[in-house]
């Protein structure tokens, strides 16, 4: 994003005005629509509000701008003179289509870390840059840049990916597979959409985790879906409340992260799987099994996955190389029946034609490389290290004030506040400090929840994250 | 996707049970899931039908599958004995959401090319490898493989490909915008996508060509738009037709290919371009302009986009790096208003998070690079000397039996066959005779059209795949 120049001799205000002009000139704002309001602006340049009202006053002088109060300021749509010119009214075709826009607070809290990238982030659920395995990829990419084929890819994913998870899937999560069964998606997420938009219709009701990272996805209620919670206690879900939901609501899926599950950290029980497995299997309903944590298991070997264990097909399995390696590489999978990995594949071969042959191709490489095992190895010695920093200054700095269970991996720890206090004012007092987090009723929880990734902020930023955080928590209850 | 190994001593029927078996105990055929056919199968694995014959009554006899006639073969329930499991019923949940699945005739093809590899290709709508810059891409993959980011990324593209597109656009296109104008999609596919999701409503009425790419996209139904047709004659599009449409039926948007027009390889004329940006200004109408092709003119420079002469914000533009340099990259662009750029990157943003940044960056590098250039007259050169070879080979085998207008750009001829032939008959014969098209109808077209991509085929296959398709239509007329 463009900034003004301090160090030139036009002044700052003259600057921003030139840009403005340019920008209204090109179409970015076509004539009739609105600014950014001055404190946006100012906000995203990084200068004073009053730089800000010196610029707009300028293109008003111009007749570029007009601004009208209580409805703020707009580019102007007089130019056009005599013949009637019309803009398409580009703000109600932006307010078109069944999707809804992200939630406030996860808006907030990008705008947040646009605006200021030195904020300590406890709130982008991702690994650090120094966790991923940059070198690594960096020598995949220069020893084998010998890409033969750039063509449209088979829409199910590229040929070596899907072979070498195969291999992958069975060494480290148990599960038996073929090629013909995996479907490559653009992360984790990627199959989720898929799933809610090709398996599901509107009015259908699924049951989700409470808390939930899938309370975080407006994309569930887009595709007009009723949401139903399972509990999270410390032992993952109830299946008695699966079978309850299904005879009041008819819920025809279940949403399920068993393993450190996004947010709260918890590995469901073995019983409780047994029982889940049994519950659906009863039922004859899908579960939809979300595991792109399991191989970041900080002592001891993850859980087994559902997948591993689901004799009839009742579950579609997700994974992913975000949370383990690279969320920018964009690489998922889901594993499915037949019928289901072509519905799917058919259907994204319309959104987007498939995904890119060349991080398919470094994925592929890296799964089968010897770089593999000892990075994970690395991963979670840097994790658990991080994650120990976090309780520590948790400890010291707020002792009696929050409640939380230790994740054993994962990316997150999920925090009770004891005394009251309103999550959007914590949020906003945090960043005036300095640290941003993500507030817990993002993942539907009642207000009073916080939930720290401690995987990406620097480990030395951790500590004084903390204390930064305290501060604005006695800001914010008193 | 296995085969079965002719070399070893194992007979191949033996060896397809015991596929199928290890492919039905690892969930990709659940208990009660249709097998494929007999005679599909045979296809898929190259083997006569009744070694097919064989393999299933193997694994009948083992009680693992059930005929039924009229039904077809499933895996057997009946395994589970006392305790009622129930897998779900995937067939039913792949019928679920709005998406239609894509048109028979594409799959059609799909699956044929899969089928068979050494069909000659006149159907995919895509560049033959050896017309991608594969050499340059990983001589640039290997200069530069120094990646130091792989976290999430902006929604809105990665920074230094939306930089190199504002230099890219100013200098190819004529088209001055800023950084933050710019969205970066999975190819031009994704930009039509998330314009028919997210701008529009179920029920608008849009305009597209006819005949069109757009028609061979069930996304546009899948959107529930109701689609209105400008017929493009040999000067593209009529103005008139616009504003009769909208008198009618209110169209809410007109989505058009000006140059080197998808199918047909039509250039709007000037005087009509003109009118068209006057007709939309004047009844505030939206025009998305699909440009993937413009830098393909052979001879001549490709007329400017109507974006470069939109004073006011009407036109949507959406470029591509498909047809110029490789499909596989999976990178396209969309330039529109604030509004629209910030609605469809949060939206996106619940789809796949965005693309990866590995395909972003060598894009970026690409666009950058010296190669550019002198790749673009290359290409030029050589898709002019392959639709020669084409038009020689129709003039030689077809003579009279076929119409075309001679494509100044782009990757495809469209060709009108003069006898009267069956679309469904045509295809099915030519497949047998080894080579493949895309029938018209695809296109929105009637019967009797065909689109020759002569891009994708080897420059020396072209006369024999003529000599080939003359045949098949022979038969198909006869
Ligand atoms: C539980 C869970 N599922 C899915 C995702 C999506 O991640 P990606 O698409 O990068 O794999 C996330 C990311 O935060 C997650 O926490
Ligand atoms: C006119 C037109 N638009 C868009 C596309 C989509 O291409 P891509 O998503 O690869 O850019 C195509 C591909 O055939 C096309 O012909």
């Amino acid at each position: 994003m463009w900034k003004p120049d301090r160090n030139s001799t036009r002044p700052l205000y003259q600057q921003i005005a030139d840009d403005l002009e340019q920008r209204i000139s090109y179409g970015e704002f076509p004539p009739g629509s609105l600014l950014p309001s001055e404190r946006k602006l100012a906000e995203q340049l990084g200068v004073n509000r009053s730089t800000v009202v010196l610029a707009y006053s300028e293109l008003r002088a111009l007749g570029i701008i007009e601004s009208r109060s209580g409805s703020g300021t707009r580019v102007s749509d007089s130019k056009w003179g005599a013949t009637p010119k019309h803009t398409p009214n580009w703000r109600r075709y932006a307010e078109g289509g069944n999707f809804l826009p992200n939630l406030p607070f996860l808006r907030r809290i990008r705008e947040a870390l646009a605006h200021d990238p030195s904020l300590i982030d406890f709130a982008s659920g991702e690994l650090a840059g120094d966790l991923a395995p940059i070198q690594e990829m960096n020598t995949l990419m220069r020893q084998t840049s010998n890409t033969s084929y750039f063509g449209y890819d088979n829409p199910q994913g590229y040929g070596p990916l899907r072979q070498a998870l195969v291999t992958h899937l069975k060494k480290y999560r148990g599960i038996r597979t073929t090629e013909s069964s995996i479907l490559i998606t653009s992360g984790s997420q990627q199959s989720l959409y898929l799933v809610t938009q090709c398996l599901l219709s509107p009015g259908d009701a699924v049951a989700i985790e409470d808390p939930s990272y899938c309370y975080s996805l407006p994309m569930f209620q887009s595709a007009g879906l009723r949401l139903f919670r399972l509990p999270v206690d410390e032992r993952g879900v109830r299946p008695e409340d699966i079978r309850s939901l299904y005879k009041k609501h008819r819920i025809r899926m279940i949403f399920i992260n068993p393993n450190f599950q996004n947010p709260t950290g918890t590995v469901m029980a073995q019983e409780r799987r047994s029982q889940l497995l049994d519950a659906a299997s009863e039922l004859g309903l899908p579960i939809v099994e979300d595991d792109p944590f399991s191989l970041t298991a900080y002592q001891c070997s993850p859980p087994p996955p559902l997948k591993s264990v689901d004799s009839i097909g009742s579950v579609l399995y997700i994974g992913s190389l975000s949370k383990i390696a690279a969320s920018g590489l964009r690489v998922g999978w889901m594993v499915a029946p037949n019928s289901v990995v072509e519905r799917l594949a058919d259907a994204r071969q319309q959104m987007d034609f498939g995904l890119s042959v060349v991080p398919q191709s470094l994925a592929a490489q890296f799964l089968n490389s010897s770089y593999f095992t000892p990075h994970l190895d690395r991963l979670r010695a840097s994790l658990l290290y991080k994650r120990d920093l976090l309780i520590d200054a948790l400890q010291k700095e707020l002792g009696g004030l929050v409640h939380f269970h230790v994740p054993e991996g994962g990316l997150h720890l999920w925090c009770k506040i004891v005394p009251e206090v309103n999550d959007s004012k914590l949020l906003e007092a945090a960043i005036q400090n300095g640290v941003i987090f993500a507030p817990g009723s993002v993942y539907g929880s009642a207000s009073g929840y916080v939930r720290f990734t401690y995987a990406r902020a620097r480990a030395e930023d951790i500590p004084s994250g903390i204390s930064k955080f305290a501060q604005a928590l006695h800001a914010a209850i008193h």
